[in-house]
């Protein structure tokens, strides 16, 4: 893996859509309102993460790498709350 | 752009979390309820996607910016949607 001009940007990227989960987790945990999230959005979402995991680490990526394992924890979380809260 | 082996993980994960937001665009289109959706969320994931975009046109990735194309249009619609209908 190497740093260049363009990881700046990557790891913009990656910090913003990976930061971006924690306002939703944060909502659900304090109002365990689910019902208006799609869970199959987040079912594909958190299959995509897996997949984007894989090629982060098969093409050297550092930002894709890092930034798809802190999703995948964010996505998992926002999952098991969707399941957790959606028949209240 | 080159095409090789990874870029098949690559167009996986590109096409999951692309798709993964079409659901939560037509859920929302359905109810018209979106108060369990966070607008910071999908404020600082457009962010994200903007910055992923310029990313993958640098290290010339055709997953990540055909993935990130198509994202934006439906962060977008998600975003307008969240706006329009959270008072309601």
């Amino acid at each position: 893996m190497e740093f260049n001009f363009s990881e700046v940007f990557g790891l913009i990227a990656a910090v913003c859509t990976t930061i971006a989960f924690v306002p939703q987790v944060w909502q659900i945990w304090k109002t365990k309102k689910v019902d208006d999230i799609s869970l199959t959005m987040y079912l594909i979402f958190f299959t995509g993460v897996v997949f984007w995991l894989i090629y982060g680490i098969l093409i050297k990526s550092l930002s894709v790498t890092l930034a798809n394992t802190v999703t995948l924890v964010l996505v998992s979380i926002i999952l098991g709350m969707k399941i957790r809260y959606r028949d209240k």
